[in-house]
């Protein structure tokens, strides 16, 4: 893991960059999980760990120094960078004021940092100037480096590799939260350091609930089964939906996916840098309007993914962003019809100079299960 | 779920007790996964959804009302609670200006509510005064009721049974993580919303490091196993530690496990209303710092556990906190030896006016697999 000096560097320089005012330090502060500064992570370029109550001071000149509790000490020396360890409350205060000390302009990242955290910088330093640079760090984050793009590679790797090796244990008389533990479980065995978050298997009608997760219900033949899944690897996040028919499809059903798939498809080939993000959705929601589905497309197209699912731009209606080589988004378009069910398709893509690379290898054939 | 309403009016006036200087409402607000503020639950009764960019207000006369998104409506619907539906920003922000109008107190979890939230809430209301009511929230969840002790239970119990289910699969030659991912599938499988925490299993020489995770290292006859696990259950965490031995005990380690299990008995019999937080670590203490592992016991012996694995209060050296009936807090002592290995036993235990009742139904006997 070392090494990782150089690409620290270049990240907090990304940051600094992107400053609309400058600083003289940018401080990442942790509290208590879940109350974690993920761009803590980001700065530098650590992805294991907790670090509560540990701070990243980042300077202009792309140094980036680390106040750790001796807890966490012999992970964050994997980070080759300054440390700075306290055994206790006071001597956590004592390295953080001596880091301020001087600076009068100081960045902090108001999305991630809890209120009393702030108050305790403020103290700190009482007569400094805080500025919220979160919408800096937000658009550094969103262009993933080489080395961020290979841990989401194995996360999109894991997930597309153990969806396809459950195949065969979705079928009909399973709950679906069965399926939901087996692909958990499955993504771990393929080295998932957990899953990204809560997996969703909505079966029969819960198809049809884009924000369901899994409940009892039994699979029953005839089904259409949404489910959207991910695996974690060291911090980072894949996204991944797949809908699965349970026996043979109906004409609708067939026809429902072929709708998606071809609005997925539409806006996988806009997924190219100089594109607004609304361009993007655009395609999609009018391939699906244009359709009996019309109005039935009821959520974004896609998110950025990195180090948390949605990490910051979205591709949807009123989305300015413009994609750039290195972002990796989401594109999941879906149609839900209630009481009947519903279909997503979800992929990871990279934006690349070439155009689109798609992460997620898993098969976006419509699969028959059961 | 209905009939929640009694419980959160019970609630909301808890924390209204526990205020130091009167609000005329209290602001519970959601950012972005993960920064949730867990008491947006604790104070509406729900235990499921993700609720982000929701807010609950609580008012003196123990009223909760929700300003939800459109999304999380039918979930939100479940707390029987007066509800505020935003479809976008514009009618989200006029439904938090309602709610805020004509307060001039008004209180904040300043612990769990982000620096930009603040920022937001504070441009509604200009000329409120705002309060960090963080701990008068702590105390109250700190007592749970009925309700959430039967979550912990459940909680515990399929942690418990869990734990006992995969004993035979723990043998020389498994990896870590591979027992790691079997305990949180056997968790789902028995009902678990999914692990309260990421599972540590620490073979080995990794057993003597507290905050060691799992890896790829094999099971070797011999080995001390620390097996630090905890199911979620509709959000609520239990935290149980069991260590097992591959293989016969040595005498060496029969005597650690004898001296970690007699601290944690003399913990126990002080976790009685009325005590001391640091009297209970004490006990502990004294135990193990009177055998030749004086010193060895490098951590506090416990926390509260709700819906955190860390809920606010501790038991350590320097623990204020007066124990009530209704609190539940780890009791975990444990000795470790650098590169020998380590023992730790945790049970989560339920303060009564009767006594302890331990929720963690796991035997405490030393086990001996492989």
């Amino acid at each position: 893991m070392n090494g990782l000096g150089d690409s620290v560097k270049t990240r907090v320089k990304a940051i600094y960059r992107s400053l609309k005012q400058p600083v003289d330090a940018i401080v990442l502060s942790n509290s208590t999980d879940p109350h974690i500064d993920l761009s803590f992570f980001y700065a530098t370029g650590m992805t294991d760990g907790l670090f509560e109550g540990c701070t990243a001071w980042l300077f202009p000149d792309g140094r980036c120094e680390i106040v750790t509790s001796a807890l966490e000490e012999e992970a964050a020396k994997k980070s080759g960078l300054p440390l700075h360890v306290f055994r206790n409350r006071d001597e956590r205060l004592a390295a953080m004021r001596a880091l301020v000390r001087g600076r009068r302009r100081i960045g902090i990242n108001a999305s991630e940092l809890t209120y009393k955290a702030f108050t305790e910088l403020k103290k700190l330093a009482p007569k400094a100037r805080f500025t919220d640079v979160s919408e800096a760090i937000v658009n550094a984050r969103l262009v993933k480096d080489e080395s961020e793009v290979e841990l989401l590679r194995m996360a999109c790797g894991i997930a597309s590799r153990s969806f396809e090796q459950i195949l065969p244990f979705i079928r009909a008389g399973r709950r679906e939260e069965e399926v939901a533990a087996e692909l958990v479980y499955t993504m771990q065995k393929n080295g998932a350091t957990g899953a990204a978050f809560r997996t969703i298997v909505g079966a029969g009608p819960n198809s049809a609930e884009p924000h369901y997760t899994a409940g009892p219900r039994e699979i029953r033949k005839g089904d259409l089964i949404v489910i959207d899944f991910g695996a974690l690897y060291h911090m980072y996040h894949s996204d991944v939906t797949r809908t699965v028919v349970v026996g043979e499809a109906s004409p609708e059903q067939r026809e429902m996916y072929d709708t998606v798939r071809r609005a997925q498809d539409a806006a996988m080939t806009k997924l190219r840098p100089g594109i607004k993000g609304k361009s993007v959705d655009a395609a999609a929601r009018k391939l699906i309007d244009g359709t009996k589905y019309k109005g039935r497309f009821i959520h974004g197209l896609g998110h950025s993914i990195g180090l948390a699912t949605h990490d910051g731009g979205g591709l949807n209606s009123v989305s300015d962003i413009v994609l750039k080589p290195g972002m990796v988004f989401t594109n999941e378009p879906g149609v839900y019809i209630p009481g009947f069910g519903g279909v997503r398709i979800e992929d990871d893509v990279l934006v690349t100079k070439g155009g689109p690379e798609i992460l997620s290898t898993a098969s976006r054939d419509l699969i028959t299960v059961g």
